[in-house]
């Protein structure tokens, strides 16, 4: 009979039990957030309003892990470890002779990745005796992972939810009012941000960046409300490294190693989750060869031909290729500027220095909500500048193909957003076909796909389409970055 | 902090390697099924033009297992063993003294236990040189499960989807054609039993009679297309049990044994999965009895009062009472007719002995898709006759009510079906409440609800109602039975 798909599965033993933070493990220091009013570098104080203090002492920590608690641990052990397959059936039908594993996290109860890092700031809220947290979501992968762990810990939980979703996608909405949490319409004109929004157009379909101007008003008006965000900040990706320590065991336990890491990054902390425990080898073998030993300089430095077919490199120690994939619609990594920025559209949140679109750039109406944000994590723009992980754009068209593929060979139905990774992984094979080179490819693959059957069937009547911003339109977005000292905007 | 769900995980190699056959263990032999057309007693090769040789041997066989094909075992690891959790948190939303327990199916690719079956019956068809499969479906379920593993062993597949289900719930419709197959509104125009129905009524909105009448005849027509379905079935039925032995091995794990076992039930294929394995026990410690031991004796003999708080009782070997739920706006097994029947609408579809509300029966529209079949398997429906299993009929908003809270506790959103289950388990729960007595619970959680976020909206809104059909209409539909010799009607 055919190939099959193989599956490597932990023991609940193995379920790691502290994160990874690679803070301490970075070539240089990150640039401080600022203050979204006075422009100068905020004090862990200065967060708390928004967070109990225990998130901001991650926020900010150098420790190299920060142990994971008992109770985040019970929630996780519903679900983790997640398994991680050997996609053979996608190999033979690529016809490549790479191996191409991925990492699933599609079997959480909410069908994502998002409540590695809701559970854990749901406990940390709610030992800090917070009453409720508010958040933001588009088409409402955070929300309803945020909704359900509010309901594990006994939290109540606000949504602003990006108008054009709540009216146009309800399913994701009803499953969080389903989990107990208010959800409400994004302009809404429960907030001031949501009132100067509305007041200029009554008809605003919403954005991502005015959802978290509201849930963030709300945070800093309400005394037993803490804010809560899904992605970019630094405690969410230490959260999510549960994805990438257990799947290194795993791949211990295929016995092969990763020659390519690649996951779609849209804020960041799916590609992060999976990313940071393979860089730690690199990061610290670089820092072995001393401060000063070439920032710019590619860490996974043997030359691709290297490294295959010849039996000596097997004996060099080799580091994986580390790619983010984003959208050719939402291109934050290959086009946008190193820059300090607004977290969000109307300047409450903080300011942080990272690769952004700029924080009034409203991204097209692509099948990939998860992917659509003008800015990434710090921590991510950081590597991406000093030469040690790589990103690449994907069009739409492309990803729903090798999504379609996928289904129907591995049997999963992937998310649009993890589709970003599978097309990347798929070049990858194809073009290690083309070279008749050996690979080894690891992807994530962060979500299934079951609520997202209306950007399917859209694709299946030819109804999507590729698109890509014009570049004077990307220059107009970024000519409104904050003015911050020794920034050139 | 609160109690948490535990999670019981079998080991890889606890994967059962045989499927249990309840046949043999059967107080009496099962009526034969009859040939559509004349009545008289079907014979094997009867069956030849919709099943490959196999699965017609297995439909007979009265082995008391039947080895698990590697292949068939390859595709299971995918995602199984599944996992089985103690739901600690419903238990305390309930404030009960009973202990609860579900095994939890939803982790497959189509998030229902449905492609247990159909990976065997799409291997079996495989190797015996079929090209195409052909089957109808509701809502979906079914047909995306069957879709799924055809394309998992590289068959074509086509799917007469009911034609109002087709038109409102494009989802699955989606999702079944990313799969690879082909999917056609039934009535359709491509088969004579659709031109049939179609004449008489072009708008017809179609039902699973007559969508099952679609694929039969498109299989006795086409040489290189065979039919599958996905319940009622003998050997459907057999494939499912994977389900109930790795239950088995798990509350052995929990250290645990349940004194009831639910689960929903339609045609029969998920509660005969999880129950059959434990119904082994009570059918073969009764036939030690002799072949009169009283056959309308309840096995489950022990007086409820001595079930709890007596050591003694601990001591007697306890057999588990096994409740299949089904919606009482569909009550086959608790108003139904235990009679010969059509196993479709048009009557292509083999006669068979089971309890039914009469093929011309058309239940409310409840959003429980998957429970809506006028018939039931006839292995459970003689069980039913023989006292070995009892029947419950839930209504659609306490089930709603029960899968809300669930969603709430234990985290997983469920299938509006594999809700019923909860409902009567949550009534026992309650029930024992109020006793003040210990219990022991596991119930078959079959799906996520990851598909039916349409159906809860309408129960957050308030726009579901509870439905039972008049006695008038259910006798209407019962006077419409063959004329089977030796058949009351």
């Amino acid at each position: 009979m055919e190939e099959r798909t193989v599956k490597f599965v932990l023991k609940e033993v193995d379920l790691p039990t502290a994160w990874y933070n690679i803070v301490p493990d970075l070539p240089v220091q990150l640039d401080p957030p600022l203050h979204p009013k006075t422009l100068e570098p905020l004090k862990p104080e200065d967060l708390e309003p928004l967070f109990p203090m225990s998130l901001i002492e991650q926020e900010v920590t150098t420790a190299p892990t920060v142990d994971i608690p008992g109770p985040v641990l019970d929630v996780y052990r519903m679900w983790r470890p997640t398994p991680l397959y050997r996609a053979r059936r996608l190999e033979a039908a690529l016809g490549t002779p790479a191996r191409i594993y991925y990492k699933y996290e599609g079997v959480s109860p909410v069908g994502s990745h998002k409540p590695n890092t809701a559970i854990a700031q749901a406990y940390y809220n709610k030992i800090a005796g917070v009453r409720r947290l508010s958040t933001e979501t588009g088409a409402g992968q955070w929300g309803s992972a945020l909704s359900m762990a509010c309901a594990q810990f006994g939290l109540d939980c606000l949504v602003y939810m990006v108008r054009v979703s709540y009216d146009l996608k309800p399913h994701r909405r009803s499953l969080m009012r389903l989990y107990g949490a208010d959800v409400i319409p994004s302009p809404s004109p429960t907030t001031e941000a949501g009132r100067a929004v509305l007041e200029k157009d009554p008809s605003s379909p919403g954005s991502l960046g005015i959802a978290i101007s509201e849930a963030v008003e709300v945070a800093v008006k309400d005394h037993g409300t803490k804010y809560s965000l899904g992605s970019v900040l630094n405690h969410v990706l230490l959260h999510q490294t549960v994805i990438g320590l257990e799947a290194m065991k795993q791949m211990e336990m295929a016995g092969d190693t990763p020659d390519y890491v690649v996951a779609c990054c849209g804020g960041g902390s799916n590609f992060g989750g999976l990313a940071f425990p393979f860089l730690r080898d690199i990061l610290t073998s670089r820092s072995q060869d001393g401060p000063e030993g070439g920032l710019s300089e590619r860490p996974h430095g043997l030359p691709e031909t290297n490294r295959a077919g010849n039996p000596e490199s097997h004996q060099v120690r080799r580091h994986p290729t580390i790619i983010a994939v984003e959208p050719a619609a939402c291109p934050t990594l290959t086009k946008g500027k190193y820059a300090y920025d607004f977290g969000d559209t109307v300047g409450l949140a903080p300011v942080i220095k990272m690769h952004t679109l700029g924080h009034r750039f409203i991204p097209a109406s692509i099948h990939a909500g998860g992917l659509r944000y003008h800015g990434v994590s710090p921590l991510i723009s950081i590597l991406l500048e000093h030469g040690l992980i790589e990103a690449r754009a994907v069009k739409q068209l492309g990803v729903f193909e090798a999504a379609t593929l996928f289904a129907k060979t591995e049997g999963i139905l992937p998310a649009p957003e993890s589709a970003h990774a599978i097309r990347a992984a798929a070049d990858l094979a194809l073009e290690a076909k083309e070279k008749g080179e050996e690979r080894c490819i690891l992807f994530g693959l962060s979500g299934h796909g079951h609520f997202d059957l209306a950007s399917y069937e859209l694709y299946q009547s030819s109804r999507l389409q590729d698109y890509a911003h014009p570049e004077a339109e990307l220059e107009r977005a970024l000519s409104e970055l904050p003015k911050v000292q020794g920034q050139m905007s």
